[in-house]
């Protein structure tokens, strides 16, 4: 029979599969500027205190705390000012009891000290005396050494994917450059007698390739390199040299088009030719993307998309880019499923059928501040209905459909 | 009195004074491929029809509809199969009533045909007879020409942010180039004799220069450029100097530290040396992050950010991502302000001080699928409560703090 499938498993069994791929484990070391967003490889150690001595927060006093208690308005304390503390050097004294210092903010307090008593109560009589009109607790706008963190801690850990903060703290450490988790290298290589490449004219049926640019976006935007091969031949030669020149050069093979069992599918055999290759599932029990097939020459995970342009971009969004970012190690697999999923009320009633998990475009709209989702109609093969949408609404295998009024999970696009 | 600030406004005043400024109105014209997650500049028209002819979007045999009224397993109707449509030509016959051609996913339906019915139903009799099993009614698995686009409609509107679907569109258009608003390029300048290049080994009471780096992940995320001018001596002239050739390199300065008043400060005494200079506020009503500055030379902003290496981050994040994002077209503001914000509940109670919005640093979990903000605790000077904080806590500036288990609003990290 023409239409069939093979080995369809669920989205569910789809993940597991996936998660038998190993995260990729090469690291490069590159600069602080290029490692933001990137996912360290192994935790990242101090070598040196931060701060790196006690630091005062504010512009005010060094004090030992005990000089100042019970002072007020109305009976304030008087210290001795022995010196001022500048930003850039160690103070070269240390306080005694009744004793004070001028500090600004960031400098380092002199021995002796525990607090800084803000400029706002400090009131110098004469050159050498100060009037504190507020009591301070020990600590109090001081930044200790290695509060931040010691020698040893781990500063940043590993799979942490590198924000502000975590840059931050390793330029504070004297850290120029980081070990990060190569970005997977992604082959999108499409099929179609019909198709042609942008900037062709169609002549006669032809369409233009959307695929190779659509699939590209939508990796780019995880974080991985999207490498193209451009639009091979339906034929089955063609195919096997385009695959095997894809897998000495990249990390995980994306075929778009020729999914399906049909006359014209030549993605499977030509993948059958590979070198230790397993055929893993042959059709998802998804909607759009059905036609999915996953399957491992060795290590290296091959994906064949449907051809439809929706169900492609559908398959890449709820399956792929996850993935992803698991091989990045940017997450865990499957686990993580629900990461970045929020919850949204439908304004009307959706079909579905049981046994599958559906994925239906919606637009996302705020009312009376509630998150409302409102399903794109239209036939599922426009470019149109991607286009208008905010999120993806998920139907679970195990429902008939969902009803208006009900909270249903979206995946934001 | 040293430490007063001048023209010190609310967060709303700010947002106001910052939308004072036009967006960036030069665009670059970009392939498809780089031109993912970029702002379009201008609607961009569709030239022909998408899909350029009636498509069956199933493979099976194309139909007039009405030929097939009442078809069933009990009663199938009986068509002449007078040809097949393979996927890259364009038919060479018509449909009389009575007729029927083999269609596949993607083929251009013969004229006389409104719909497609699916394999499943079709049961070829001899070489030139169909037996159908079941009634379609028209437009039955067809796309028809110009459902997605006729010539002259808007295909991607300007101002979208490229997505797949986008660029998708742009590919079938066979429009291999984009027009896109440059992106911003971001100046970063910091000031403070207490600070060395990451790559130095600080003496005495030196530091290394963290807003450098965390500033410019800040910027390089929200799709703006950061171009860097290191360190400043803390001096007028020096200052000058590098104001000076930053206003002709860039869009938008951001001078971090030097923004308090106070003796050490010449960032504001350097800025007021450019030509055409306005101060437009010397304090913001937000903490952390009340020593900023914004002003402007002609029409371009120049931001003072506070020292401070977690106030830089949070004045950044609330105030300067989403200005840089409305620089390039991704937003209208300050209308967007709730862009991207989510609520969560609160795990204590947190004080604030009335007349200031208060940005309170918090990790986020989910507990039995409701969102929970657990506020980081720790000086506010520590890098330490950015590393460990998911979100930011809007507490407005009209509370005096928030309640455990009210909810709040957050800014995701």
């Amino acid at each position: 029979m023409k239409n069939q499938f093979f080995q369809v498993v669920s989205v569910k069994e789809f993940r597991s599969l996936l998660n038998s791929f190993s995260p990729l484990s090469e690291s490069e070391l590159v600069s602080l500027r290029e490692g933001c967003s990137r996912v360290v490889a192994g935790d990242i150690a101090a070598g040196e205190p931060i701060p790196p001595f006690h630091r005062s927060s504010m512009d005010g006093y060094a004090v030992a705390a005990a000089d100042t208690f019970g002072a007020s308005e109305g009976s304030p304390a008087y210290l001795d000012i022995i010196g001022h503390v500048d930003i850039q050097s160690m103070p070269q004294f240390s306080l005694e009891r009744g004793q004070c210092a001028e500090v600004v903010t960031g400098s380092s307090l002199p021995e002796g000290a525990d607090s800084v008593v803000m400029q706002e109560y400090c009131h110098p009589v004469g050159s050498a005396a100060l009037q504190i009109t507020h009591a301070v607790a020990p600590g109090e706008s001081v930044l200790f050494k290695g509060e931040d963190c010691s020698p040893g801690d781990t500063a940043v850990p590993g799979n942490a994917v590198l924000n502000s903060g975590q840059i931050g703290i390793l330029a504070a450490l004297g850290i120029p450059a980081v070990p990060v988790y190569r970005r997977p290298r992604a082959a999108i290589i499409v099929t179609g007698d019909e198709l042609v490449p942008v900037e062709d004219s169609p002549q006669g049926a032809q369409i233009r390739d959307v695929n190779t640019h659509a699939i590209s976006c939508l990796i780019a935007q995880c974080g991985a390199q999207p490498i193209n091969y451009g639009i091979v031949p339906d034929e089955e030669e063609d195919m096997g040299r385009v695959l095997h020149a894809a897998c000495q050069e990249c990390d995980l093979l994306l075929i778009s088009g020729g999914s399906s069992v049909g006359t014209r599918d030549v993605t499977l055999s030509a993948m059958g030719r590979l070198p230790d290759f397993h055929l893993l599932a042959h059709g998802v029990s998804i909607s759009p993307g059905k036609p999915t097939i996953l399957a491992r020459s060795g290590s290296l995970p091959l994906i064949g998309l449907p051809g439809q342009v929706t169900s492609a971009q559908v398959v890449t969004m709820v399956l792929i880019r996850p993935f992803l970012e698991y091989l990045q190690g940017k997450r865990r697999f499957p686990e993580d499923d629900a990461a970045g999923r929020t919850q949204a009320t439908l304004t009307r009633n959706i079909a579905s059928k049981q046994g599958r998990e559906d994925y239906v475009r919606t637009k996302l709209k705020r009312r009376d501040g509630q998150l409302m989702a409102e399903p794109v109609l239209g036939p599922g093969g426009l470019l149109r209905t991607l286009l208008e949408a905010d999120g993806l609404i998920r139907i679970s295998e195990n429902a008939e459909g969902l009803e208006k009024g009900e909270s249903a999970e979206i995946l934001p696009l």
